[in-house]
């Protein structure tokens, strides 16, 4: 019984390097096999004094320096999971008290002490966040929620109208059981601001109280802080500075969310803090986040060459890669390095869940581009709950398709990980998390980036307040000369901005009746706008 | 008025460029902006003949020929939009029949005439299919399904075992009244006939009969189709061999699933069939898809050296990246090119919605590896039932969001596509769903590949049955042997396969209590395994 293509030389020299690069943890019924990936033992021996220092690195971001220099902050998220290793007593304490209090609130929820009316339990949650204040939350529920436990989760990440309008008239004949969680770190991203006036005029139309019914998680003194205390509503939860919303999971943001679905939130925390204890060792091929950067580094030759593809192959798993998307992404795409040279750095990151993805773009990786690694995650555990027929078993061949597929990539010469749990849970989701975060801290290391700011998401907010700002200047023409082409508008402007009228005036004609047009839009120089009085 | 970092000069450029490279139909209401992309009048030029070429082969493709060589069939989905096109009088007749057939159908299950029981109407659909036969259903579901029209829609497209044990719990209290809908071409994927065999037995323990509430959609004499007929299954519609997975969406895998959300059929074929036809314009600069196709080839040097990343400004639109993914990454992602020369080709595509997307990964693409180019798909008109407050209009925020990121985007150098489509409804969708198409043929004209064979899809089934059948052998060997370490069942095996006997044991003691083992699997070695009897 041989796979296809394989030798029996082949077969033995991978299984040697298999058995030879194997991580494995009791602790955690955890694995990492790196041994399809292009790493040996002279790269680990070559890489050795850029991870000691690396390791030195974390070492100071976890005890407390202002690691992220760019924005003047410490990096706290190890802490979350570990509070004694926080750089002070009051941090440790804050720690501890907002898990046991989040906790003690998600009973209460759960089992009816509070409530939105003395008859009436909480059922759903309108969880409004973007970015990492909306990732963590759906991973969470999407992966860990049992069916007829915790509340139903509904997600606003986003300011699309059609997007507001299905989601309330999906929930609006509950809204008196809802629970809206506002998060926003700062209170004055517009995603998330927007959302929740929306939220509030829609649920506040059926005569309920949204201070009574809503929760804030944001900075201490944040606009939407002061905002939730001042109407004193039903709970506000710190977002401290030094946690990053892409690693807000094992804070408050995370731990709220799992509380809700009745999730196990110290088994969470756990599995994390366990696995930050084994990726501290600094003997590389005894510390599975080690063995992720510097695989990351071989495939990419540290420029971020090849795209990580991420195949769980499980359907609880399937918003892992958007996840890491962020995580990574988020993390690593950076501009400059820390010493202010050129570098743009990153790693682009998709994937989806197996097998469903070998019947769409695993075809290319088996056969074309090799700008990817993948990185599989299995998980051993099956349902006991459907039936199994003899030979039908669809856990096997769930197996069996990773299995194949994974087999099939290394004998085209395609790069892989595997990272293998026992099971789906609270603490093997943690573990999983923080190896990946760990991961990205060391490769920024390598690399020589900060990965704790985002100057990008910062410019693309204002991007979207010029064209705002834009807007608004237009409609006040409009106002006072009520006929303008495009070119008018942009002499009015006192600038050069075609591009962007065209693409304002498109928008507003659509959707404002008191504006009409002539002429042809694939000629913009024809076209003539009205606003009618 | 000016965006930041913009001069006059290069708006004048950028304007003048964007004028004329901007492609817009009336008809569609429909817009295509490659004016961000590296194209010029020289570059058109000088790919004219490969274009000549290119058209010349679509046209041989559209009349009939077996352009599928490598499967040796013919490539039909542009017929099935208009069905005059078709090579021959059967196929016109069959596809004419199979609209109005599926409409009727439709209609009668919407109206209550065809119905469970007399006095129960259809309230759920369970579709099972994987690849083409789930993806473009979950498009169709997800983009245009609307509150409280047509039925509500469940997808399996996985085997994994969790997986259907949460779908079924889900939806048992309404097995009575939900539709069954089996997609497989061949009929012989195993993921669609064990999530079959699975959703049968769970609703057959309910007292329900199977036959009178499920469809088949298979080739004409796949075992599937002989066994819906041999059991009268309620309904089976054929997939025709000229319809390939990754393009049935204008066939009757999407319009049935199409017209069990109530939405219109006829409009839906009628965006593709306008947009064929335009985009049979052989004058480059006046085809749009001829004008991506270049594009594409442009970025990535024919040789998909830059990702694809699909950013639409819609919720409702956040499937279209896996859509496209398989739809771009299985047929351009080929070993050989036409003439047998090993060419590694693809194009590789991801992407999720904006703006959320700008709260994750954006912040790569704006500052980190120009190893990618953006697809924008905007939809200008906005819902109106949501209510506006000055200043804070959601749909001006989401506009200027893609603007924001666009401009940007182009400042740092990084290359874009826009599509605009004034609203998104069956039309726009069919329209934008044949516009990819004819650009996936056009692209792999000019790369000079088949892009409608798969055979990494055909050899990953095949993997994965020799897994499954080393696994028997395994199992057979501990009924004769009851203690085995992992070297003697390699021995047994009589082959060289040590690191699937490892994955294979591994999953086997997770799930089948029979099994036990010592040793320590961080040490492959130690292990011993041992079948209780």
């Amino acid at each position: 019984m041989k796979l296809e293509n394989s030798s029996d030389v082949s077969d033995k020299l991978d299984w040697n390097r298999f058995c030879e690069f194997l991580w494995f943890s009791e602790k955690l019924d955890f694995w990492l096999d790196i041994s399809k990936m292009n790493v040996s033992n002279t790269v680990i021996q070559k890489y050795q004094p850029l991870f000691a220092r690396a390791f030195e690195a974390m070492q100071r971001l976890e005890s407390g320096e202002r690691s992220n220099i760019n924005e003047d902050r410490q990096v706290g998220h190890y802490w979350l999971r570990d509070p004694h290793s926080a750089p002070d007593d009051q941090i440790q304490k804050g720690i501890e008290n907002q898990i046991s209090s989040i906790e003690v609130f998600c009973r209460h929820i759960l089992d009816g002490s509070i409530s939105p009316k003395p008859s009436v339990r909480y059922t759903d949650v309108l969880w409004i966040g973007i970015g990492g204040s909306g990732l963590g939350p759906l991973l969470i529920v999407n992966s860990l929620k049992k069916k007829n436990t915790g509340l139903n989760f509904h997600f606003i990440d986003n300011v699309d109208p059609d997007g507001f309008s299905s989601i309330f008239e999906e929930l609006k004949i509950r809204f008196k059981s809802t629970l809206f969680v506002v998060v926003s770190k700062s209170g004055g991203t517009p995603e998330p601001r927007i959302a929740m006036d929306q939220a509030r005029h829609a649920m506040e139309k059926q005569g309920l109280l949204w201070s009574s019914q809503s929760i804030a998680i944001t900075m201490i003194d944040s606009h939407l802080y002061r905002k939730s205390k001042a109407e004193s509503w039903l709970k506000t939860f710190e977002l401290q500075d030094w946690v990053g919303g892409r690693t807000s999971i094992t804070g408050s943001v995370g731990l709220l969310s799992l509380g809700l679905v009745g999730g196990d939130i110290r088994q969470f925390l756990n599995g994390a803090s366990v696995m930050d204890n084994l990726t501290r060792n600094e003997i590389v091929k005894s510390n599975p986040s080690a063995l992720m950067a510097i695989s990351w580094f071989q495939a990419g030759e540290g420029k971020g060459k090849r795209d990580l593809v991420i195949l769980p192959y499980r359907d609880k798993l399937d918003l892992m890669s958007r996840y890491l998307q962020q995580l990574i992404m988020e993390s690593l795409g950076k501009k400059l390095d820390r010493d202010g040279n050129l570098v743009h750095q990153g790693i682009s990151v998709y994937g989806n869940k197996g097998s469903t993805d070998q019947h769409a773009y695993v075809q290319q990786l088996r056969d074309g581009v090799d700008n990817f690694f993948v990185t599989f995650i299995e998980v051993l555990s099956d349902s006991s709950e459907i039936y199994s027929l003899a030979k039908c078993n669809p856990g096997d061949y769930l197996s069996g398709f990773l299995q194949g597929t994974r087999t099939a990539l290394s004998q085209g010469g395609r790069q892989s990980i595997t990272i293998t749990l026992k099971s789906l849970n609270e603490r093997s989701l943690g573990a999983l998390v923080a190896l990946f975060e760990r991961s990205v801290g060391l490769y920024a290391e390598l690399i020589n980036i900060n990965a704790y700011d985002q100057p990008g998401v910062e410019a693309g907010k204002k991007a979207a307040a010029d064209i705002l700002d834009m807007q608004d200047s237009i409609i006040n023409r409009f106002n006072s000369v009520s006929k303008n082409n495009i070119s008018q508008i942009n002499d009015y402007l006192g600038g050069e901005s075609h591009e962007s009228i065209y693409f304002i005036m498109r928008h507003l004609v659509t959707n404002d009746k008191s504006y009409t047009f002539t002429g042809d839009w694939s000629d913009p120089a024809s076209l003539e706008f009205t606003k009618l009085l």
